[in-house]
């Protein structure tokens, strides 16, 4: 699928509001991907956001999915508008074990209101990635 | 609902694993309810933890019904499970907006290898609880 | 929690609705009550709708939770608007196994454009109801 | 991905369970492909499944991506197994509007116990297929 943005600054709105999102900074998280319907976060392993197994815990790469969704429709919504996440649903498919936490999204409907999105969460062990989550979300054009 | 648990010294499981989750440390959350089917997680607000409008992010709010949810799971399964989460779904209700978030999980359904749950967070302001998110989540009971 | 619905017509508005659904008719599905915010379905067991082992298939049991949760909404919803669903999620806790099948749904949040309901669907066997399946689903109201 | 199947017979015994499954028979509904890890299935529209508006029932259209979800499942499940949903998340991007609905549907992610599945459903209106519904669902093996 491909999508022509509404909003010919919207690089700069996403970079702008990913950067006032303080937990992307706790996560050392960072965009690395931005098109039109398109983002990608990634951020390191960190010892402090693990689960009672040493993974990292599912409500942290959950984080970096939703931001991601959500950037992902905001690369599609007027200037006029922000972005807000109205539901996810998360399936959690291998561990969250690796140095690295990618996570992708994509614009499957854009709309006026609602957006829905996918949102991929690859873990990098080894050089090597490997889908360990995948979410299925909806998010909102709010008017400022 | 009632149940039983199979485990007499659920509460000492639940107990050591949240302290095995780095994660509810980093989050300054704890554990102030756990009864059979039923966990209760409170964390404080922080400003590290925030969307880009200050509230609360949705990933950090999950976190923590995330983990109540798997441990009013893990309430009623045997001394030789552990748990972990198969998947689940939120729905954002209200703004992550106050001093302090309350997760309170429930298990709706348990079983020999699955088990449902709902968790609810609230927001607490200036002494008021709102509803803010809501969880669906499947649990699994792993062989140690 | 208790609502006030806008539109004091509300009762008709949805029994004029589900009486334009062709399914419910197919289903001999029944709208057994309504409230602000709440509505109950119920339907009986019939043997051309079920799936391999002889339950009623999870379609069928999710068209009445889906029913009943947007009505549940439609009942708050003003005179001018329309009611659609946005998304659902359904756990299947137990086999639809009955002569009976009821779904009742309340309103968890409403609002002006999106409204959260929560469904549960029961089987009746022998007198005894099970809850069998319980839905989280997102409504929208559209202007007519 | 390119999944291999443990039961050679796999064909075979997704259309077996596919023809016990009443309601399939009531839809007119049928398997248009079967492939390790895939399952198509197809319905015609027709006026005794359809919501207010005259669109096809979300439930309906739920039924068949649930279906093929759960055969792709059982595509790669051994010889010793049956099939049943544990839950899915369905958002519905389109009016289910058009003379045929095609859901198809593949595997995510396989597993000894849980298999996780895509499905998404597709209106064909004058020759052309617009994605109405995306499905993302959990799946469990039971022993027979």
């Amino acid at each position: 699928m491909s999508f022509l943005p509404t909003n010919p600054d919207f690089e700069t709105r996403v970079r702008e509001s990913f950067a006032a999102q303080n937990l992307m900074a706790t996560l050392r998280a960072e965009i690395t991907h931005i098109a039109p319907g398109e983002v990608t976060i990634e951020m390191p392993f960190s010892d402090e956001f693990t689960q009672q197994n040493g993974f990292v815990h599912a409500g942290i790469t959950t984080a970096i999915a939703d931001s991601a969704c959500g950037y992902a429709a905001f690369t599609l919504m007027p200037a006029t508008a922000s972005v807000l996440s109205v539901e996810f649903k998360v399936n959690l498919l291998s561990p969250a074990l690796g140095e690295r936490f990618i996570a992708r999204a994509q614009v499957l409907k854009p709309g006026r209101t609602l957006t829905v999105c996918r949102g991929d969460v690859f873990a990098v062990k080894d050089g090597t990635e490997k889908l360990i989550m995948t979410m299925l979300a909806t998010m909102i054009a709010k008017s400022l």
